[in-house]
């Protein structure tokens, strides 16, 4: 079947009933994941993909939930017929990781061994254990190896996680807008986003839902900030500058600059629906990853036994994920003598570039998916 | 008398006992300005200098103020005797902004109107309102003109202020890591900031004194925010790196990483001696300063009448306060034919570099200042 921008998805919800152990050692004793797939997994299982999401995103990849749906899914523009990652030829599966929010097991679940829902009992759950609650999906559906597993920003942390995991079981991994491991800078800004929610009156010790509430304020404050660093300087500049919401100045804290009234607009978006849980383990799982570490800092010896092709993808003005964190990458595949296509795509949309259209990089995908056999 | 690091130095409350009408339309019936002298004035009184502080400055520039204390004022090692800016040459004068929270009548003033704390009530006050009021300060101490005014990021706006608004009252200006006007950028991490405070609970519309609390929350974490804003990625990494506070991750929202600890003890501080209303209208200060807007936007236009020789100084590594804001500001300038000394100087220290020790600024700053005749 045919997936365009309005074609109408189900997600479903897959049930693992047996234990999962974490990287943290402790162990859900059961967990669910929402998917969506598109097209058709074909007779060999050999044209399965997966798209990782990054911190906000949801198995929700394209099309649309309902006809009066108002947007599509985060990547419609990236996944459907004859788009570059093509569901005319690939069954791709979209998924909302374990400790998400949008249907998958986690914070806002019911915890069958206390009886009320998780909240902050909800384990820190890591990159490496998305990966591992991800070969299970692929089990489910009999994929033994994936054509490809593709993620942007946090998403293409789990995709280069896949091949050091299961190196085996991933043929190429696209790894888009992302880096080996966070900055110092990075994980400062984490810390503040999680320090607002943390500090909130309503966070209640992550027990909010106990109290019919939840930490707006803190979620809000955190996605501010967060948004104006997955923009470029230069874009926001382009597409605000320093226009004010009326003639002149207020001389009071009401929205002056319409940068202000955007900036709230997507806070207060975000604070009515994500979870702040969720969006606390979701940066530390951002935090902690580190392949390197494991191997004294080493990411060449990391990357030693990994099979897959890879295509990684930086945007000039992303300075959450700058270029030259993909170019550690790079380098270091190239080191291991792997095989790595790089594109770094001029740009001014910063980090959020990777979810747009922009014409070289969409066809830079294309061409590498082109080239996938299945 | 020599002014050195440790020699003891008092400040003094100069009151305004007159209307003074500000450019949002409002007027003080009176207000003090807490001011710090070193050097003497000599008997032509050609010999001033203005220092002008930034967000979080005050009067408090050099010297300490009892032999126990821990620190020098802010721009101790650019002011005192033989240093760059030479107290046994100059005289001088550091101030605290009107709607300061160090001694200047404030938010946390007595308003004689209502007989109780401003709070909320204190006007936004604006960069041409506080030369005005240093205007009448220099009135106090006799000075007709500045030998020089001096200011690092807000503290440069200042100076660039005095020059336009009272061509024939500064001789020298120098602008250091600071702008003509904030980027889109700048104005939606103020705003982030601005939203941390207004929207904690213990804010209470801005009278939290009668209250008896303070908005510790919001001002903690727009304070962690900026900090990051004010080292760069690169000073920061080589700082803290990925360094961990235990061996092995807490998989808990504890402090992980040094780089954590760090801006939480910064937060945490500043909440402690900060006033939130001050906070607001620094950073709505910062905000409206546009010296080129009213002249359509054309900054040349704006520095017509100017007089002042400028010193203009950026660091490499400061991307608050990029270079690029200080080549507008030195362009705009040299198209108007002034008289300007620009540096560039590398570091790895972000906007804060101008407060620090570094070898070619301090000397670039001694050689400007040793030029200047009184």
């Amino acid at each position: 079947m045919s997936v365009t921008s309005t074609t109408i998805v189900t997600p479903q919800l897959i049930a693992f009933e047996h234990n999962f152990p974490l990287q943290n050692g402790q162990t859900l004793p059961r967990f669910d994941l929402m998917v969506e797939t598109y097209g058709t997994l074909n007779a060999a299982k050999s044209n399965a993909i997966l798209i990782c999401h990054a911190l906000s995103g949801t198995h929700h990849v394209a099309g649309r939930h309902s006809p009066d749906d108002k947007h599509a899914g985060w990547w419609d523009n990236m996944v459907g017929s004859g788009k570059p990652i093509d569901t005319d030829k690939f069954f791709v599966v979209g998924v909302n990781n374990l400790g998400g929010c949008a249907g998958s097991t986690g914070p806002r679940s019911h915890n069958p061994e206390t009886g009320l829902d998780y909240g902050a009992d909800f384990p820190v759950v890591t990159v490496r254990d998305w990966v591992r609650s991800q070969a299970l999906l692929a089990d489910h559906f009999g994929i033994s190896e994936w054509a490809a597993v593709v993620g942007g920003s946090l998403g293409g942390m789990q995709a280069l996680q896949w091949t050091i995991d299961f190196p085996r079981r991933v043929r190429h991994a696209l790894v888009i807008a992302s880096s080996p491991r966070l900055s110092t800078q990075n994980i400062a800004f984490n810390d503040v986003a999680r320090q607002a929610i943390l500090t909130d009156p309503d966070f209640h010790g992550g027990y909010y839902s106990r109290h019919q509430t939840k930490p707006r304020r803190g979620l809000r404050i955190a996605r501010m900030m967060g948004h104006i660093t997955y923009l470029a300087e230069h874009g926001l500049g382009k597409k605000f500058g320093r226009q004010l919401r009326g003639n002149e100045y207020k001389f009071n804290y009401d929205v002056d600059f319409e940068v202000e009234s955007y900036l709230r607009y997507q806070g207060d978006k975000f604070a009515d629906h994500f979870d702040a849980n969720t969006y606390l383990l979701m940066t530390k799982a951002l935090d902690y990853f580190d392949p390197a570490a494991e191997h004294c800092n080493n990411l060449t010896a990391a990357l030693a036994h990994v099979q897959a092709k890879f295509f990684v993808a930086s945007f000039s003005s992303d300075w959450r994920f700058a270029p030259s964190r993909s170019h550690e990458l790079v380098k270091a595949l190239i080191a291991a003598r792997k095989d790595v296509q790089y594109i770094e795509v001029p740009s001014h949309h910063g980090h959020d570039a990777f979810l747009m259209e922009d014409e070289p990089y969409i066809n830079a995908v294309r061409a590498f998916m082109v080239n996938i056999k299945v």
